[in-house]
């Protein structure tokens, strides 16, 4: 069941916030079982979501993970119960020159239960993030091509720059808490810059200079996100897997460049 | 009726061109009329279609027009029949460094055949292209801003720049024959810069400085198609109607800027 | 500006919603003015979102009206200041077998501030809603040539059906007060049958059988709704201009049968 | 590298045809390799498409292996080049009642050539198709609840049905051939009913009865495929892999059903 769209409220440190959150939900068939009985999957998520009103979630994969095990109660003859979510999420970030600024991101939540001799849950909490890439190649082109650029050593030169959209998933494994506002801060410090709905004069400058400062294509996106989850999260255990994905929307072009790398942590840890 | 997808054959100079082509078609009813027998749509367009594998048609908005004309024929009780179609278009363009790059387009029509005494029809042509453009704003705050800039008098500096999206409509009136890859070069002149699919590192380096040496606002855009329209079609009548869109997706913010204008040429000539 | 999207607090009779709402937001440029100084509408964005987490709006399109009078005083330049706000937007319906179901819509509001000697504001409201449809075409057809169907004198025979998506879109005048919820009512009623997220068996069968006995062509649906328009909204003045759109993603064909209206109330009450 | 777009020419039996198609092309990078150097792959795909202006391809998936193996030769660090092709369709069919209608479908292919003591190529070729699901639960509980409907022991009674869109993609071996059609009639054949964009009345009467003398669930539409596949394809070895996915946009909810099995041929057979 795809596009069941739904309010969901989150208990956040200061606040309950409201997220409108489009879901999937899924369990196997037996080769003998026809008709999933789909009603009892929006069973499912309208007896959540109720209890949601009453009592808001402590988190969106807590709340997919919830969901996942209901699914199993409500299907008997399911051997699996998987849930995905994804939600409008703000957020108020500071931009260069201090100004606060209301950003827009989206946040996933992933839950599979599986039914063996007990029931296991894994779960996964993810992010995506807008900023801005700015090109390496183009900007070493010029510099090599146009000498008086090479009277500015230390000052940036003109290459193309564009909107970037990366999303970083991690798993969280039983008996750790992380935090999306993390994942956040990992990927827009891992782009040329992050990018903010309000900016003033001074700030958009600033801004051009920061990202013109650190030109990145998205395989290097994709690599520091990588390193800063390792350093962030050192006492995750090795079988966590990672999933990073960043997309540009070349302005010198009318494709896309993309880059993406899933793996686990021990593979990222291993020399 | 939306969403009618055919291919569709276009006769040009050289070859005949097959464009995958995606149709609206409207007719006005009467209050009294229930159920427009929208199979009669669908009989015009395969006429139309199976006749332009036959016969490739002169232009889309020849097709267009022909096919708003035969919904009056199947609809008698109608006095307005309208069709839009959208185009998947190619055109094979030379890059900076004279390195050939077959470039996607879209290409529209529409026609509007109202039932007076006799029929009368007025087409539209129009395209879309995808391009790029540089802020002249952050260019001037960063150049205010750094005196060590100010020793480049005569190169670009760093700003800003993104994909930028521009369409262009234009009425053609009878005796009129637009040609949509002269819309074409008059948006892709129009924007800080167009852009290729293929570029090897010196196209990029001359593509990105062509670019910012020509920063536009999305409202420069709009006005510099317009200017060109005027000067390119000096013979077409006051009464043609004109509508430009061009929108950047810029890369220091997560929304677009967008500018429009809608005008006749009399309108746009009038000093 | 398009696609600023934030999340807004309406106060509704006993709470406070928030809505996950995208603004589009547009001013008109004198001949010689560049740089529409974007950033203006942002201030103004925040600082009426901002106002909404301390005073939540009374409604989207006071909202929107707000704001755009806003965008005149940020921009003393232009004279027309108009945006648009579409949010997702939630409410708990009744299924046919005494069921709640919470149903997804989608709520649009448009303002339009005009500086003549002094500033006007024309708003409108409106709603989006997805229901279904069943032909009456097709029913009929069937009926004719299937001899052992004419012995179910009293009882809907097979027919397509789909799902149908129409919105309904009406100016506000000052001193008047229109709710979102009547105009869903509106809509939903207007249509073969309204759907649900939550159906339990018996509900599915009564849904059903609700919409075989109500067969209705998208015209049919768009003539019901300006019905229950007129009927519902006696006391608004001629000149409120009224559009309603419906768009039937036919399951027998691969495109969509949609139809339109746009009218003042004073076209429509004219006999 | 996302969002290529490109005409393509394929050589079919008696005519070629050109295909509007988007392109992804994928290397895998070594650790330390900065820059895939993306414009080789728009080179590899210009010299592809540029011969097939002059020799057009034998078919789509011919055409991404080619492509597949051009990336590792353009790409020398890089142990894996993948390619996707999505292109719009077109077939001519047979309406119920005898007329001919020109059908949209999607065709999609991918290959993955794989550098280890040679080049190893694993293709793969797929279509969609949209058509019609009627479904089988809802006409169950209306026949139980209303005894009149019981006279028609041998007619189909009312139910919901909807548009629905299946795909199937099959791993196609050296030595084999698989045609596009083939996998286009497996899968229309399996859902209620296939859809027409031309219909005259009697059609769509016919069209109705067909559709629902089979109501069928998305899980029904993937296994009836999968048998379907069984039997055609006797001589297709075990460790061709298979994806079938359906969605049926439900009438009566505002989201949709969906059902997906992927398995190898091996795994289908085994009892």
């Amino acid at each position: 069941m795809t596009g069941v769209i739904k309010p969901v409220q989150i208990a956040r440190p200061n606040k309950v916030v409201t997220m409108t959150t489009t879901f999937e939900m899924f369990v196997d068939l037996p080769e003998d079982q026809r008709g999933a009985h789909l009603s009892r999957n929006l069973e499912a998520i309208g007896e959540i979501v109720d209890e949601g009103v009453r009592n808001p979630a402590y988190s969106l994969e807590d709340l997919v993970a919830k969901l996942s095990v209901k699914l199993l109660e409500k299907h008997p003859y399911a051997s699996d119960g998987e849930v995905w979510a994804r939600s409008d999420y703000f957020l108020e970030k500071i931009t260069p020159m201090g100004r606060p600024s209301l950003e827009p991101y989206k946040l996933v939540a992933r839950s599979l239960a599986h039914r063996g001799r007990r029931i296991e849950v894994r779960k996964s909490i993810g992010i995506e993030a807008v900023g801005m890439t700015a090109c390496p190649c183009a900007m070493e082109t010029i510099r090599e091509e146009n000498p008086a650029y090479a009277t500015l050593k230390d000052l940036p030169i003109i290459t193309h720059n564009q909107r970037n959209r990366t999303s970083l998933v991690l798993e969280e494994p039983e008996g750790f808490d992380l935090e999306a506002d993390d994942l956040i801060g990992i990927v827009e410090s891992s782009m040329s810059a992050p990018t903010y709905e309000v900016l003033k004069r001074p700030d958009e400058g600033r801004l051009v200079e920061m990202a013109h400062a650190r030109p990145r294509f998205v395989e290097d996106v994709v690599r520091e996100v990588l390193a800063r989850v390792l350093q962030k999260y050192k006492d995750l255990p090795d079988d966590v897997l990672v999933k990073v994905k960043s997309d540009s929307e070349e302005s010198i072009h009318k494709h896309d460049a993309v880059a993406e790398r899933v793996a686990t942590l021990g593979e990222l840890r291993a020399p």
